[in-house]
């Protein structure tokens, strides 16, 4: 053959061989920019781009201009300087734009917040501008999304901003490296070496965060640890914060409550005492001298044995806002958990939080925000949203979500979560009548907050494909999507990370999503159908765990949450019971409490139901769980035999691995089906309907199963 | 351009895209099979190899002609198929061979044991052949390594056989995938997903060590844990077996000595008694029903805190030979480590291994070898041999080299180790007479022992480039070498690894080699010249600490090493102090003894010597310390310096990351010096001499410095 032939030969071959080895494990996320396969569009979209033109100078501008040419010399498979096509990109925010150029925007810009951008069709050119630079750099990036996803680009008009300010991961990662409730590896930040050392992968972190628009990362664990506040420690955290600082992604940190006294020498750490409030003052101004743009302080405050205000019989309301004070004059703000539950409390744990938080709504200062979880109890595979929500119409309140699978499978688990993120901003609080979504109460509309905010607790790690399992990267990248526009559709989102990381076949982004979608049933249906929750496993809250009644804090206990007896099973939060119900809105209360009008996906959640109760459908309420947990196994059986069907769409690596994954999860599927069934049937005394298999083991068998090694719990070493 | 360039430049580009962000990741060691740049090689090389023909079926035979394929499509940049040069490859074992071509081998095989091979040119073939599957394997990674480093493939005469039986890496990995010493991330065995997920590095680490003749790895730690014996565990050891089996690679766990009680439910573990002896006896045969070829057990008895035999008024041979009768039918071994020193023993530690073993010479059982370090005291920068080499005749003695470098900066500092293997098997214990190297004791050939082994505590993890450094790569490649023949020579090891991993360019592979070889000598002189060991700081032993004196067992204490007071410095070990020389044969105490013939690299190791007196170079002990560290602070700049000028010869990823932690390096090894000199100064009372740089801080601040969190010790979480 012809010796250029012969040569492309060599290199297509050396070429398969890398791609076979390596653009195949995941570490590219929905950023490979493959070339583009379909050779027609490939042809049109190298006939319509014509040079490109940046405008300003900053880092962000150089992040901007290296992605474009990355993305273009992988999916138009040419050198972005070779292109001479039919419309040119110019690309700059408004003010570095030529004053012909950027009048035309003059209206466009008026729509969007400071992160907002517009990408628009003008003559003969394609404008990406925004009124800052990191704006820009998102447009940049939906804009190669557009080329990822096979979507036009004539007569673009698109302006798009967040919807919500503090767009932000939570790492739950040590000093030490390991990560609490981490599933997918240790802790990004290796510590020891940094701030000399600086490995790659801190900007590959921040790039991916900004292509979906996350503006903020708390680097270390909620059960904190003081050591990061002092300036050996500080000096590391400069490091990444100059890393992140050109991709718009904004370093925060824990705050120990009791750091004044473990790492400043002080006697108390009460928050009404001068010295305290000085030495936080001092800190946070030493805390700006490394980090100018610091964002602030996570602080988890009287819950589950961290340090706090009540140790000094002060309230949340004292210790936020005296580290609010210190942060404001340099515009940093505190998150301040509401997560908090009182082993002296013997009410029911779901009404904790409203009832320490609300009392107070109005008392916080302006840079404080409350950061609640998405449910009442702690990131179940289903709960009813929290009833905070709406309820403190003069404070700020930001959700967090778990995107790390602490209750759902660790990094083992397929589980599509933006579904679940989805469902809770679609929850409908009617603080202020029907319509109040739980989305209007976090973007501010609700109540027009001053600053609004969306966490995730990451479930990034060392693993080379950041989640550990392939599908689970989706859960980083929906929540980043939701964080931006909480009015997304989960399955457009699905199918966007599809089609950006695996393929834009047709019958595969349909197949692909639609188990996706479906991944977040099946998981509630195989663990806590009908409204249970919190029975999984003592600690790692590795696999099942219903028996459990023996730890030393009632509401630690399983048993405290199913109320399973001769007589039925459920919690009763009705007025006949714990009364949680009286803390949502009359309509929401009205609607839980009524047998007939509560979801029967929280049916036990706020009632505790006969055995032989009628469901909707016509089973029993034991046949009904029964059938519900087949379903769930049933599901995962679906999810392999379509995951099966498409060897031949995806590379041989992913391929495998997310095989190995689900032959995992349908074996757990059905250990929780087994152990929970069983448990369940000692109190009903009922037999296993039809349809439903029966236990491989006897309950004692799933009983005796010990995991001292189960990760993301303190190393056992 | 024709359409078919046109097509090879957007190949290029993503060809040039991906290895700009993977190929130089390290992730593919001394295997990345880069195309040769050497056209005319390139060429030659084109020409010379015909087609392949593999004889045989086996697993192995797989592997061997999967990675010729791999090797030739990269090296060669074409199909291993179009290969149409001079000579076929035929590749095979001796029994699978046509009969025509074997019996032209059947005087080469004589030469060869089961591990061996012979690559010959006969008339128009170049034939690869062995006694076994394994050992074809081996010669296909040489025959690949011949045109890695550019070495003729004409007129081929070659049979090589391993030197020494077991070359087995000990990883001291825990079950919660913390590793103790480990500076390279995690550990690699992801337990909680065994044996249902495969993780593909579990090959890839299979793979490397057979490309460098490692037959055989520890999996857990000396530190153990018996649930790693449990069925539980098993089923997961067995699925790394069988992944590691092709690549003659055999799995050994450590025993833990309790284990009977802690998982046997027994009330003893005596190894005399019935019930104990039965426990083990049962607990192999149940271990080799999950891998037949299961290699024995490592086992750290009585020391540090580790239970063993005296626990029950036994001895070592008591507890060795009980696990050795249980393995023995199965052809296991035990693997008994030596690294014993009592707290109540209050001789010199140095002493101690040998007084508790030399005494049991001949009483151990056919299959039990027992495993010494390479020194007397931990893995120091140096150490004198170890004084066991040589005087147990009648037993079966391995070394134990520590590649990980818990005593030689983690994985910050380049230290290229195999200088340090070499010399310690040059060594001559005059055991016979002169000539009797450590290398004759390890090999067997001095007494004619029925097992050989060397082992090397693992320094990979989960790391990308496996190692955490890249140039440390090259110690777990030079100890795979060194096993296999412990009398090549290191600086040979060196350039070799260089040409295979970075570049066959001169003048870069004298350069980088000569920075590698002269590393070694360098972390000698800055952390611990002229004999000084032991003194660094306390638990994680990163960074100096020859000031610590108040541990609770003396000889943990840096103070019990050094000695230094005003009189001078040093350890006195022999005979007018703990007499530890008299443990060496005569001649080997007579240099040691005598102040003129004991090597000065040595001298504070056996002598206590005035700060004022004269060393061979003419300086005074206090101004030649002080002169060495400077010494060691010099080479490290040095080394950045070489380094710095091959920006050219190397990627940017791994440049910039070496660059990155020479920098620390010399950090370090600067602090090691100024607080080192510092301290022995408050007893020397003397100046530093000229072209001493004086300190860049006081010994207060030195002594204060803390490190909780670094790497390699049990997570403080």
């Amino acid at each position: 053959m012809p010796r250029c032939l012969k040569w492309l030969f060599s290199f297509s071959l050396i070429l398969l061989f890398q791609s076979a080895t390596y653009a195949t494990d995941g570490y590219k996320l929905w950023l490979d920019y493959k070339t583009i396969s379909d050779s027609a569009l490939l042809k049109e979209y190298q006939s319509l781009l014509g040079g490109i033109q940046f405008y300003g100078n900053s880092e962000t501008i150089e992040k901007a201009s290296r992605e474009i040419q990355q993305g273009i010399s992988g999916l138009l498979g040419m050198d972005s300087e070779k292109l001479n096509g039919k419309y040119r990109l110019v690309i700059g925010s408004y003010s570095n734009l030529p004053k012909d150029i950027a009048h035309q925007f003059s209206k466009e810009l008026e729509y969007l917040n400071k992160e907002g951008y517009v990408i628009k069709s003008i003559s003969n050119s394609i404008v990406i501008t925004a009124k800052t630079d990191i704006g820009v750099l998102y447009g940049t990036f939906n804009f190669l999304k557009r080329l990822q996803t096979q979507q036009s680009i004539e007569n673009l008009n698109i302006t798009d901003s967040p919807k919500i300010d503090i767009r932000i991961l939570n790492h739950w990662d040590n000093l030490d490296r390991t990560v609490e409730r981490g599933y997918a590896g240790f802790s990004l930040w290796n510590w020891h070496q940094l701030p000399e050392y600086k490995d790659p992968r801190y900007e590959d972190y921040a790039r991916a965060n900004a292509s979906i628009g996350i503006n903020g990362t708390v680097l270390t664990n909620v059960n904190s640890n003081a050591l990061v506040l002092t300036p050996q420690y500080l000096e590391k955290v400069k490091a990444l914060a100059d890393i992140f600082r050109p991709y718009g992604l904004k370093v925060y940190l824990t705050a120990r409550f009791s750091a004044p006294m473990e790492i400043g020498g002080l006697k108390t750490a009460d928050p009404l005492h001068a010295e305290v409030k000085n030495w936080w003052k001092n800190k946070v101004e030493e805390i700006y001298t490394y980090i100018p743009d610091f964002g602030g302080f996570l602080v988890k405050a009287n819950s589950e044995g961290q340090p706090g205000p009540q140790n000094y019989g002060r309230n949340h309301v004292d210790g936020a806002n005296m580290m609010a004070e210190a942060l404001a004059p340099f515009n940093g703000v505190v998150m301040w958990r509401a997560f908090v539950y009182s082993e002296h409390d013997t009410t029911d744990r779901a009404k904790q939080a409203y009832n320490e938080f609300v009392p107070h709504d109005g008392q916080f200062k302006d840079n404080v925000i409350i950061q609640v979880k998405n449910g009442p109890i702690d990131f179940q595979p289903r709960e009813p949203f929290h009833p905070m929500f709406g309820a403190m119409a003069n404070t700020n309140l930001m959700i967090e979500f778990q995107i790390t699978q602490e209750y759902m499978g660790g990094a083992t688990h397929l589980v599509y979560q933006p579904k679940l993120f989805e469902e809770v901003f679609e929850a409908d609080t009617y603080r202020k009548g029907k319509g109040s979504t739980v989305a209007k109460v976090i973007d501010g509309s609700l109540h027009n907050k001053k600053i609004t905010g969306v966490a995730g607790v990451s479930n990034i790690g060392t693993d080379r494909n950041w989640t550990g399992h392939h599908f689970l990267q989706a859960n980083w990248y929906g929540f980043g999507r939701l964080a931006w526009d909480p009015y997304l559709n989960s399955e457009d989102i699905a199918k966007e990370w599809v089609k950006m990381t695996f393929s834009n076949k047709e019958p595969f982004v349909e197949k692909v999503s639609a188990m996706m979608i479906e991944s977040r049933e099946a998981v509630v249906n195989y663990m806590t159908p009908l409204g249970l929750h919190h029975i999984m496993a003592t600690g790692h809250h590795y696999g099942p765990g219903p028996w459990v009644s023996d730890l030393s804090r009632p509401e630690w206990n399983p048993v405290y949450y199913h109320k399973a007896d001769n007589s039925g099973v459920g919690f009763d939060r009705t007025p006949s019971g714990s009364n949680a119900t009286a803390q949502y809105a009359p309509e929401v209360a009205a609607m839980f409490n009524n047998l007939e009008t509560c979801p029967e996906e929280d049916l036990l959640w706020f009632h505790h139901v006969p055995w032989n109760y009628k469901l909707k459908n016509g089973h029993t309420l034991w046949d009904g769980l029964a059938l519900k947990y087949q379903e769930g196994v049933n599901e995962v059986a679906q999810m392999q035999a379509t995951w099966n069907q498409l060897e031949n769409d995806v590379d041989a690596q992913r391929f495998n691995e997310v095989k190995m994954l689900l032959n995992i999860q349908y074996k757990e599927a059905k250990w929780w089906q087994d152990a929970c069934l069983l448990y369940f049937q000692q109190f009903s005394k009922m037999e296993l309907p039809k349809g439903v298999e029966a236990p491989a083991h006897t309950l004692q068998y799933y009983q005796n199963l010990q995991f001292p090694y189960a990760p993301g719990i303190r190393p056992q070493w």
